[in-house]
């Protein structure tokens, strides 16, 4: 492990595959490798992605990987795609869609398709980017679909969170849809070369007047970007702005806010999944006992809880 | 509590509304009502509707409720939209859009639409869900959009799982997508009055015979039923077939499987919101110092997690 966790760091991309591999496990070995790599990350600057099916996200993921690496920075890219039940059809999609990009040693890119059995997949995708940052990335971009509480924690638990919204998809305003525009940091209107790209910028726009922003963001005014992977339109402002906002997280100490709630998040969710398997384990017995009082409604799901909580032996 | 149940077993609607809103309580409120509740409730056939948006669930629900007071069954509803973040606004609409229904006392419809602050959608959704059973209603109907592992965990808490898609969405096999085609008892193609209707069941008809319907069923073979709310086409048949289902259901043995896997997913959710609960009440200042230690990387979230859970004082 100690070798490996060196490669990692040196920044080999085998070493780094397999790391990621280990680390999304659900096995102990997950935990031992997460364990290896973490005192090593904390560097890098997380941009969540997200937005609604249709919206461009993967070819804007694109297009930013590209220019910032014109600016001689290394890219990490996870895409997360809890809506396809195959592991292997995401990941074949991302490797030709991304083609370019994957011959480029300072781009790496991970794809995590899987519904992760025990509702992993935010672990499973922040371990990921741990791996990433420890081994020198001085971005990571997490793309996700914003549509569920999983992958609405998964874009949170960015630095940065960009939320994409396209014309024409016709459904309002798809940031709130998607249940993310409370956590937007930067809106883009992608395929802004469309005839429609105009009023949903000004819906975004008009949104924003109306206070519906969300949270204090420590006087970051969010806002509404234009850009068009088929003409470039917008792309560098996007870098520009993105990186702006990585400083404006340093420089009023909102960046030490966002780092506290995303490992107070990891450490939570990290004991709910440890007290599932708890629960799956050595609590079996009680579990069944229990079962059959709540099937035959002597007790209700919340005493039955209460009870297995009582007679849970942790360590 | 005494006098409520007890109106609400005799199916007073007042005090099935109230019933509704204590039980989606966070409060310990919600759990004493839930407690006086669920002994009354198990009699009911309990029938998820899921699928994506725009694909026509609740046109499809509706049309469902008319067809299954003809037969003269007492219908309840329990419409989730977790993407809104208005609360009010899809009661709203859904009141206006169940308009008819509304003024019948054989129908109870009722809207979660919020995110439930603490995940505790599943949990309030199955409880609203209870209150529905008790009070008499022969068949609770939970329509819900089938993407995101909560929305997931809601359409799978039911007996009969009804998955919708519609032609003309343009996104190959939307089940896939939503991440729902494995758990469906029925497929139903809506809209089938539409021109392109035809390939969307021949897809999923393929679909079915690659063997991608998922699990073993006792031998029920999984149909693709067409409807058409504009005309009527295929309602009675698939009310047909959902009663059929129910039977088979029965008589195989499978709604007891059901029945133990539904107790359990809601024991072990309601484990969970208890062990946060717990967390982030009396754990907090050892909560506070793993922080800390995740902060400067002395320690991951794992271990932190571990060390979280072994100090845990529970009870």
């Amino acid at each position: 492990m100690k070798q490996l966790v060196a490669d990692v760091v040196a920044g080999n991309r085998r070493a780094i595959a397999r790391m990621m591999s280990l680390a999304e496990s659900t096995h102990p070995s997950g935990r031992a490798a997460l364990s290896a790599i973490y005192p090593h990350a904390g560097r890098a600057h997380v941009i969540g992605l997200t937005g609604v099916p249709g919206s461009g996200k993967s070819t804007l993921v694109q297009s930013l990987a590209v220019a910032f690496r014109s600016r001689s920075m290394r890219v990490g890219i996870v895409c997360v795609d809890p809506s396809s039940p195959f592991t292997g059809g995401a990941i074949m999609g991302d490797r030709i869609r991304m083609g370019q990009l994957a011959m480029d040693d300072g781009v790496f890119i991970r794809s995590l398709a899987t519904r992760g059995a025990l509702g992993g997949l935010a672990r499973a995708c922040l371990d990921t980017v741990d791996v990433l940052d420890a081994a020198g990335f001085d971005l990571v971009m997490i793309e996700t679909v914003g549509v569920g509480q999983d992958e609405v924690d998964i874009a949170g638990a960015a630095h940065s969170i960009v939320v994409v919204s396209a014309p024409g998809l016709g459904d309002g305003v798809q940031a709130i849809k998607a249940g993310v525009l409370e956590i937007a940091d930067i809106h883009v209107v992608s395929k802004c070369d469309k005839a429609d790209a105009q009023q949903t910028i000004t819906d975004l726009n008009a949104m924003m007047g109306l206070g519906l922003q969300g949270r204090d963001r420590m006087g970051w005014k969010v806002p509404v970007l234009a850009t068009s992977a088929e003409t470039g339109e917008g792309i560098a402002e996007l870098c520009d702005v993105v990186l702006t906002h990585g400083d404006h997280l340093k420089s009023s100490g909102e960046l030490k806010v966002r780092q506290r709630n995303i490992a107070e998040m990891r450490i939570l969710k990290a004991a709910q999944d440890r007290l599932r398997e708890i629960m799956e384990g050595d609590g079996r017995a009680k579990m069944e006992s229990l079962l059959a009082q709540t099937l035959d409604r002597s007790l209700d799901p919340n005493q039955a809880a209460e009870q297995l909580i009582q007679g849970l032996r942790v360590g």
